[in-house]
């Protein structure tokens, strides 16, 4: 499996305050050059949130952290890639206590203030004596600069062929707060709810049912906006990190709004990001759908064009085969006319009033081919429900990475 | 596009009595060796009914023929390949009966005992003057030989690589009757009703609410039963012809139940061969799922493993990943026990008890990599819900083929 590694995106963010992270390579994947055990830790207690998969087969670590989230008290995240630690049974979640525990007796603390987070493949019991020596190593080299946080981004990819990270900072009350998130995911990211492995960190203090409401709240309208493959993993995981370093009491009013801003265009800012790194993707696909309903019903409608392979393919070839979009539209599952529908691909006019709009093949394909963003809008006009919804197109490299990844 | 066409599989199937068929090349597609305007002609009054997509962006003949059955009388089916006469508002409502208009007028019935179909690319206008040429021609060379079946299975083909062809006796009554039915369908294959067009010709005397019952019951058990890229067309249309031609009165009791086996497994022929034929296919996966609530649960569950990337890709990579089906299933939206639910995979037992079972990779791929069909066996065992259901493989193929399809 020939994965093309990318260059990390300038600037690298910075971490919140009181936060040290590090990832290693620990014998999880076989190419030595690439991290699999990472470590985030707080020096503060914090608070932390969690958005989890909605597949009904869910991963040990996904049972493990939702049992012990919203809640306060926290110290350590313990990622692993290269194994799902998903369809493991009861040794599973032994396995991810155990996780838990190792990492919280390598930096001191209690194994209830430790997370866990394992992407990989699907089925394979840990490996738990190169996670326990990785976790050995790893805490020895936690740091705050550029190159910790790479190599700990780096320890939560698997297809993915670049870190994603996301930073910003916002002013509250006269403060400054940062807020950091990583991410990983480029396959098996379907829509129906936190859509791959996720961290935000931030320094504000935030009250453990506040951080809960805003995660979720933040998910919903990006990470649950993002489909690769239409794929709901068993190990989605979301968690929001707050350990008020940066001082001042629990955000609350205006300053929670702030911070609620910050948060979701953190997290949109990641999904984004991993649909732009979808496994073989040559294009971005931005879906805006309005005139629905309601919200949802533009949601059913992106989600139905997103996940349509020909579709998928039409972006992909630079095909401004606009019957395909229309066509998906309308097996959705939600009510709409035709008649007062419009399709506009890159901003040139399709269809409308039931009818092919005269168009020029030639200059939509070459727009779809000049830009890494194609940008679908549908108008069904007939209501004020929107949605942003971004996927990925469908190219034979997906194929080749995913007919080959297990063996 | 390069289309390796393989042989049609002997042998032909015969007509029954009192049907013609012709199929000719009249320019709608580019390659004169491809035949794109097919008649299929009964010489005495059908009975006709029809199941449709539903696809809310439903195609002119869709509309034309849904409009006309079920109902008595029918003496013709005039086919298009090359355009879907979709998308195309009124105007191609008009379209739809100007061609019934004109086959009707070259074989001298009447406008009203003509249906039409039509599959090709969406949001075009019909070329009407090629099609209307193209009827006069076709009507010259009516015939009930094999030849005449292969060209006008043909005529109906996009990017299938051969005719799907099917054909049975069943006896009622004392009485011999014929069954006989072709199908397209290699992409665009979602399983909302039915999936591809297809018709079945029987000599059969069949009342028209008899017709519509068993057609609709047949549709749902095997057409709507496979899935090539989940997008419903919005040209899927089956239809039946019940011409009476074999003698005796309408089919009723013990021979309508005789006809009801007769149609189903010409139908589930048929739809199998449509998920073998699918784009750029090396594999056919059949699905079969049960212990689940109901059949409905089944087929959902069904559904949703056979539109899985992941799972279409590891099929194609002859990778055993198992995890990528038991966690599409968790998605499915239908609640089960992950503890009570077993999976084989070709015959060998990967996951029981909510654990993997330790297998022989190597050997279970070399299953996949020996055979034509994958047989995945998803028991949720809780209930007696169970379907079979049909897709296949997903390959660098498919996504050649349908990144170059339109331009």
């Amino acid at each position: 499996m020939a994965i093309t590694e990318t260059a990390v995106r300038l600037p690298i963010p910075a971490l919140p305050q009181g936060y040290r992270v590090a990832g290693v390579h620990a014998g999880l994947k076989r190419n030595p050059a690439r991290e699999d055990i990472s470590l985030v830790v707080s020096d503060l207690p914090a608070t932390a949130a969690g958005v989890y998969t909605t597949n009904l087969v869910c991963a040990a670590p996904v049972t493990f952290d939702r049992g012990r989230t919203p809640g306060t008290g926290f110290r350590a995240v313990a990622i692993n890639s290269g194994n799902a630690n998903a369809c493991t049974g009861t040794r599973g979640l032994a396995d991810a206590q155990q996780m838990a525990a190792v990492a919280a007796a390598r930096i001191g603390v209690e194994e209830s203030a430790v997370l866990v987070l394992s992407t990989g493949i699907i089925g394979e019991f840990l490996p738990l004596a190169k996670i326990e020596a990785g976790l050995g190593v790893v805490a020895e080299k936690l740091g705050s600069d550029s190159q910790a946080v790479i190599h700990a981004a780096r320890g939560m990819m698997t297809t993915d062929t670049r870190p994603k990270l996301s930073g910003s900072t916002f002013q509250a009350g006269g403060k400054h707060y940062t807020l950091f998130g990583m991410a990983k995911g480029a396959a098996m990211v379907g829509p129906r709810l936190a859509t791959m492995l996720g961290i935000v960190l931030t320094d504000a203090a935030i009250d453990a049912s506040d951080a809960q409401a805003l995660l979720s709240e933040a998910a919903e309208e990006t990470f649950n906006c993002v489909s690769v493959d239409g794929h709901t993993s068993t190990n989605d995981t979301v968690l929001l990190l707050a350990n008020g370093a940066a001082g001042g009491k629990p955000l609350k009013g205006e300053a929670l709004a702030a911070f609620a801003r910050a948060l979701k265009n953190a997290c949109e800012a990641l999904a984004r990001e991993i649909a732009d790194d979808g496994e073989g993707a040559t294009h971005v696909l931005r879906i805006e759908v309005c005139g629905c309903r309601t919200r949802d019903e533009a949601r059913q409608i992106a989600r139905t064009v997103a996940d349509s392979p020909l579709v998928k393919t039409a972006i992909c070839g630079a095909d401004p085969n606009w019957g395909r979009i229309v066509s998906a539209a309308g097996y959705a599952g939600v009510s709409f006319d035709p008649q007062t529908t419009q399709l506009k691909l890159n901003g040139t006019l399709l269809f409308r009033d039931g009818q092919p709009v005269p168009f020029s093949g030639a200059e939509v394909s070459a727009s779809i081919r000049a830009a890494r963003e194609t940008l679908i809008e549908l108008d069904m006009g007939g209501g004020t429900g929107s949605i942003r919804f971004y996927s990925s197109d469908l190219t034979a490299e997906y194929v080749h990475l995913n007919a080959d990844y297990h063996t």
